[in-house]
């Protein structure tokens, strides 16, 4: 099978331009394997809508996680197939609709640059403690389709916390399927108003280079407490995203979109 | 660029059939990167030598670590390199000569199946002590162009043994460059004398999923402390490896060489 590899913000993905026909889990655990496959976070599979309508428009990103299963939607990877879409000439630049597990998603495509997806509206979840270390931090709910916590506390130092264990939850019962943990240096940000910096504990996964929803949650949450709508720069260990909360309640998410290199799977034809 | 990816025993290669020309050592760390690049342990460049002699035979291995160095030699990468000779057509499956920055290497490649390696001889180097969490363990020290300390305690649990941290060696002195660290479970072999286990921690790099040099240095230390030459299996994390030490002292090693598939970096064509 043909492929395009790519990343947003390092968060990588396998692009397979002729669909999902045949895509097993199995399947994708091996693409996704970096040392025995080609190696990624997960695998974005280029559906052709057959008939399509508005509530089901031209294209489906069919996404799954590098463990196999499926996955709703993922802010890094709508960017990658987008630009796909734009580069290999089957959409020209400009607004596009792409259908995903959490519903249509609208993606603007510039010829070249960074690529912005509307995300949807954030939701209040219940405050919680999370656990870092020794000592627990305040931090507030929000969902962004999937739940998150923020701790956005001037005295954390983000870059020394420990994130190699899953934060314990306080209390456990208001977060029971687990919750992505987001810490937040907002200090740069008082003054600027213009960036904060972020590190991200994946729910199931680890800490990772970058979280598209966790972008949303933390810019929202640090916007929230100090009552503004405004476009915040979130750096992430793996780049740079743009944050916007607009008046109507909508988050959209900028960031890049980089085509690495192309290939066949698996190496059959002598070179 | 064009490439095929590969591995043996999980020790991933990025293979450049069309050699080394402007290969810097910023272009190699960023072929090496598993996010923004292709993502491997190493790069192989395949160097047709214009005027092959003995000394200098038709192919040379240019090989790269991950880090942009150069690097002397790889007995699982060249298992790599010599099945893409051959299954490419450059060369007909049996011995191939194979030019290194350690010499020349013999290599037999058959038509499909496990590829064997001439690794040279195995040389004494001093004993000394090796930390494990809390606890210190006798380690026999050889050479295989490279230094191991091999811990082949019938006591110790390799696979609860602690490698994330670089193993302290006592006294320091006997390697103030340090050295590859293998620990051997060799009791099974007490029953059998056919295979032994092994994890390791190679220097610089952390604990890997294989590495050639340590198979040999493990089974010889085990075979020498037996007083016998033989053939053992190697299970490593990554697959299995095949050591044999001849009467004559060379070591040879065999194991397996998967390539896994080609593509074209970086992605300059619309697909």
């Amino acid at each position: 099978m043909r492929f395009v590899k790519g990343h947003g913000t390092e968060n990588d993905f396998v692009l397979l331009p002729d669909g999902a026909d045949g895509l097993d889990a199995e399947t994708v655990r091996t693409l996704c394997d970096r040392r025995r496959g080609i190696g990624a976070d997960g695998v974005l599979a280029v559906v052709r809508v057959a008939a399509p309508t508005e509530a089901d428009p031209r294209w489906f990103m069919d996404y799954r996680n590098a463990d196999g299963g499926v996955a709703e939607m993922c802010g890094n990877g709508i960017r990658v197939f987008a630009r796909y879409l734009v580069d290999s000439g089957l959409e020209e630049p400009g607004d596009l609709l792409v259908g995903t597990r959490a519903g249509v998603k609208t993606v603007t495509v510039p010829a070249a640059g960074d690529i912005t997806v509307g995300m949807g509206r954030a939701e209040r979840l219940p405050d919680a403690k999370v656990q870092l270390g020794e000592r627990w931090w305040a931090a507030s709910g929000w969902s962004m389709g999937n739940p998150h916590l923020v701790v956005a506390d001037p005295d954390l130092d983000i870059d020394t916390a420990d994130l190699s264990v899953t934060p314990a939850v306080d209390p456990p019962a208001a977060y029971p399927d687990g919750v992505n943990v987001e810490l937040v240096d907002a200090t740069a940000a008082a003054a600027t108003k213009a960036s904060i910096r972020m590190r991200v504990h994946e729910r199931g996964v680890g800490e990772t280079r970058s979280c598209g929803t966790g972008a949303c949650a933390a810019a929202v949450a640090v916007m929230a407490a100090r009552g503004e709508r405004a476009s915040y720069g979130v750096d992430v260990p793996g780049g740079r995203l743009t944050v916007t909360w607009r008046d109507d309640g909508e988050v959209l998410l900028s960031g890049p979109a980089v085509l690495t290199y192309r290939g066949e799977y698996p190496n059959d034809t002598p070179r």
